[in-house]
């Protein structure tokens, strides 16, 4: 059985395995776009450190290194690690597992959201990490977000293989898994105001800890691994179809529902935003460019 | 001395008369637009009426009229009305001056933002309101939002001669009210996670209620007066002015930060979402366009 500071260093070091695999994936695909229709030279990543604040004590905080590439495939794509810790703010480590009576933390994880130039290509979010307070668990999920209405439903084929591909994932795992994961999504990535869907769905988990740390970190990298053969196929279906002002104007349009959502409702974006985090990182998820008409 | 009925007649046909000279003033400052520059024809306002659905005993609730122009100086800009009365859900009564013990209340206002085809022009915000729980009092303001960084400077003459106008407006009636107000601005007006004001300001002011209704009414509508003043002669000392694509890139990053002030924190459109507001009404505010590169 392994330490619980053996378990943090396999997790960040997946984490940063996963990062490093999915921005290599990512390249491909920008240098598979068709010339013809994406012009240019292939975009790549480029890493930003960053670094916590040090503590009032001085102690080191963490930090996580922010990835972006603005590519003609991918129009802006981040994919993000990063390992924070230390201690919650007293009002703040109420409201978190296991850290009432001890607001000390650590957490990892990868954040990733790519909007993509084609407006036939589906944008998509994922994120896993793994939180540690006087608890341990881990969190996360994967959705796609299409920017073409007619996509936007649940019996498009991008929607039913990345959904497969998700459920797989869960049942060599859970049988239950999938359907409630599925469910979370579909409850957490939704704006009430439009009475809308942010896209159509995938997985969202958090506190998940069935008790068996090895299980539940192959489950989180089985999340991970079928989000990387699941977009890149979304993608590669898709990349060679043209697109004009019309379809970039629908894109546009559903791109300001993605910004509704992330504003108004996404918990890490506005729990970062206002205690502090690193705003270029938690804003990078913005679209371009987005349109109200 | 008015009754309390009577001070809500005037106070409504006040904004709504109100309404309607900034629209005649707007479609004048549309047909001035040499064509040279903004091509096509001029726009016109679309009133469109709404209602809020009835109270559990089929009260009548109140309602509105949106007023929207998409035309080709005013690229897109709401002037709304609306007078809705009822019964605050109790736990938001609690939040309101003078309703934690009668639920009951009536608020009649006016709300107006423009955002501007020609990046030279400033977008801006107006608004004023009259509420009614146990109490009574005016709240509004108005702000200048530059859309170049060369304009966003409280030393710009756009800046300068719009604070002049709403100095005046409120020295007419006490010398104290217009260094509170625009301090007020400045405060309320202001991202956190950037660390930048939205705009340059201008005056912002809740709870006015000086004990003397007549008085707080007419200042309001000094508020109103000065908008009507200032900002038509801020657009017509940049009408003519020509514009590229490099400035409309420039206006479209602005923008983004006037979305990110709406969705964060603005009281009016957060409340306005989350309690089930009328959305096309509080989200007519968002820009056109908005880039996040």
């Amino acid at each position: 059985m392994t330490t619980r500071d053996e378990r943090k260093l396999l997790a960040r070091a997946w984490f940063e395995s996963l990062r490093d695999r999915i921005m290599a994936a990512f390249e491909e695909l920008e240098r598979e776009a068709p010339p013809g229709l994406y012009g240019a030279a292939p975009g790549a990543f480029e890493r930003t450190p960053w670094q916590r604040p040090r503590a009032a004590d001085g102690a080191d905080q963490g930090g996580g290194v922010m990835g972006m590439m603005r590519g003609r495939l991918f129009e802006k794509v981040g994919v993000h690690t990063s390992t924070v810790f230390g201690s919650f703010p007293p009002d703040f480590a109420q409201q978190i597992r296991g850290a009432a009576d001890d607001p000390r933390f650590w957490a990892s994880g990868i954040s990733l959201i790519a909007h993509m130039a084609n407006p036939n290509v589906p944008a998509v979010h994922m994120n896993t990490r793994m939180i540690v307070t006087t608890q341990s668990w881990f969190g996360g999920g994967a959705d796609l977000n299409p920017t073409l209405s007619a996509q936007r439903t649940a019996d498009h084929p991008d929607a039913r293989a990345f959904h497969a591909t998700m459920k797989a994932a869960c049942d060599r795992f859970d049988p239950d898994w999938y359907e409630r994961y599925a469910k979370w999504a579909e409850e957490y990535f939704w704006l009430p105001h439009r009475g809308e869907p942010r896209g159509v769905g995938g997985i969202f988990y958090d506190h998940h800890d069935s008790g068996d740390w090895d299980r539940d970190f192959a489950f989180t990298q089985a999340v991970g691994e079928a989000f990387l053969e699941a977009f890149p196929a979304v993608v590669r279906r898709h990349i060679a179809e043209p697109w004009d002002d019309r379809l970039r104007a629908e894109q546009a349009h559903w791109r300001s529902r993605y910004v509704e959502f992330n504003l108004l409702y996404d918990r890490g974006t506005t729990f970062g935003l206002k205690t502090g985090g690193n705003v270029d990182s938690i804003l990078s998820s913005m679209p371009p460019v987005a349109e109200w008409r």
